[in-house]
């Protein structure tokens, strides 16, 4: 139902999308900001701008979505880029790299930065414009049935992880296997699987991991944070009358606030709740994040050799990172953890 | 121009308001969200909804936003709560408070907690609805013309800064003084002022304090976070068509997330470029951010005791904090300080 913009007369016309998920109810966290997305634009359109929303499976498979907007079966669609790691590794940018950006940088770098530029020079050939929509924030490192004291432990395990990250784990001895989430839980139990990661508190606790492999490892190195993406058909997009791609951009902004900040009040409860129900929280011990730092490292360097346009919005990415790392160490670094000592001091 | 609602026939009325702003284009990084805001909604409206941006002082005074859109002088303006403390300092939890949420945990607080609901309860009597309008992330402590090696060398100290901080400070030996932003260098200059706090880096680097007091103390513990915010005055926002009332709402969250992107962006280098005119980057120590810590919770804990309102939103604020501050140092504080430190070493 969408026609060319030469036809409006009026600048508000009726405009009808579908869009598809990669995500569904049973990731509200996730699935939700799509849904405050097509919220957002319906009200402030008068509901003449409306996006029909389907999840997960419904008109297309999970990580069918890039190709669903590519060749426009739908007009948009909400997923991760780094999903489409196997098509190449330079969707990753899109939203996270081992020891990258943290939330703030992400947003700081795709919209201050170089970010949006150099991703949707990637996206268009695919015709794709993208736009993020979200951050998880920094995930937890994983569920694992035995301890890791060092990168000795890491041997042979079998472990529920993909794409970058499964990647430099198998060079530091990790077997990385990939498993849908409805089977982690009784792979785990059965001793198939070794460990898993999925994402933070919010998503991990209903999935029951602390029963089986009770203990949970931070921090998730290969996701300093995490964004999601909204994706539209280049062509659909190009359609709509200006003010309504200028609504796509600021519900996208402002909906994707909400998920990092819906993220941030919920976790604390949730990990508490796993605690309580016997989770042991352990930080990766030095040797382990030194080892996946190094191996990351190679990693990088081996895509940039092989693949220029990896090279090109790695040296970016990297280059921001380098520079507003030590800049966050200093005010909000130290705030956070004199914070973070002076309230646990009080406590005892 | 604006008109009561049952009028609208069409959905998109031609609307024009004005907004006033306590900033103008001599502090960029804040008066630029202010514009960016009004240029969403118009752009996102077609044109239909407009407001037109006055910077400090042209139509109002910078402090006295409050009463100009209480009074309805402007439909809108734009400022920062914690400037009318004198009013009441229960404003100060819509900007920020000594040892107070950083600029994720605000935004949370804000829109997934009840930050929202309260502070809208506290401007409700004044006419005001408030909206987030971004947030400057944690502030520096300041610049000093002597060292400052323990909290002896805060006696008599004559230091720019106020409110709830200069109340704090004033504990502690400091003698606050208000003084305008042109006059703060001459001051320094002529030794009537021994230190001043602004911002941070971008903000600073434009009065050039660090020719006439060098040390640069972080962090800035009165501001964790500072989040700036929207007044929309509560009759006008009222006779908005609903449509119009979303995208005040969505370009808000949009234009804030905007503000913090920006200085993330732009510290780092600002930064470099002050050390490398003569800045000396210091950490307070220890016995100064304990002392602080302890007096600013003895202030809370006077203010609790005689003003209700303050005592409401003060500890669902710190709950807030005090549940959320845990969970950060886990994922978010152990992701970062290793990087942190890896990165340092790499350059090694």
């Amino acid at each position: 139902a969408v026609v060319a913009a030469p036809v409006f007369a009026q600048s508000n016309p009726k405009i009808s999308w579908k869009m598809t998920s990669t995500y569904g109810p049973s990731t509200p966290a996730l699935y939700n900001t799509a849904q405050t997305f097509c919220k957002m634009i319906e009200e402030a359109s008068d509901g003449n701008f409306s996006i029909r929303l389907y999840p997960v499976g419904e008109i297309v498979p999970g990580f069918g979505v890039m190709d669903a907007v590519g060749n426009r079966t739908v007009e948009c669609g909400q997923t991760a880029s780094y999903y489409y790691y196997g098509k190449d590794p330079s969707f990753c940018f899109d939203t996270a790299v081992p020891f990258g950006l943290n939330a703030r940088q992400m947003y700081s770098w795709m919209y201050e930065g170089d970010g949006l530029k150099l991703t949707r020079e990637l996206f268009a050939p695919r015709h794709i414009v993208n736009f993020p929509l979200g951050n998880t924030g920094t995930q937890m490192g994983g569920w694992y049935r035995k301890e890791i004291k060092s990168v000795a432990d890491l041997q042979g395990l079998k472990m529920r992880t993909a794409g970058f990250a499964g990647e430099v784990l198998s060079r530091m001895g990790v077997v990385p296997q990939q498993i849908p989430p409805g089977d982690i839980y009784p792979s785990l139990e059965k001793g198939t699987l070794d460990a898993v990661e999925f994402v933070g508190p919010v998503d991990d606790e209903k999935l029951g991991f602390q029963k089986v492999a009770k203990y949970y490892y931070y921090p998730g190195w290969w996701e300093g944070s995490a964004q999601v993406s909204l994706y539209v058909n280049d062509e659909a997009l190009n359609s709509l009358p200006k003010s309504y791609q200028s609504l796509v951009e600021i519900a996208s902004r402002a909906a994707g606030g909400q998920m990092l900040g819906s993220y941030d009040a919920n976790n604390p409860a949730a990990l508490r709740r796993l605690i309580g129900a016997g989770a042991v929280l352990k930080a990766f011990p030095r040797d382990v994040m030194d080892a996946s730092f190094k191996a990351s490292n190679e990693l990088f360097k081996e895509f940039s050799d092989k693949n220029a346009m990896f090279k090109k919005i790695h040296d970016n990415y990297m280059g921001f990172r380098d520079s507003l790392v030590p800049w966050f160490r200093v005010a909000e670094g130290s705030y956070d953890n004199y914070l973070g000592i002076a309230l646990a001091n009080q406590k005892k």
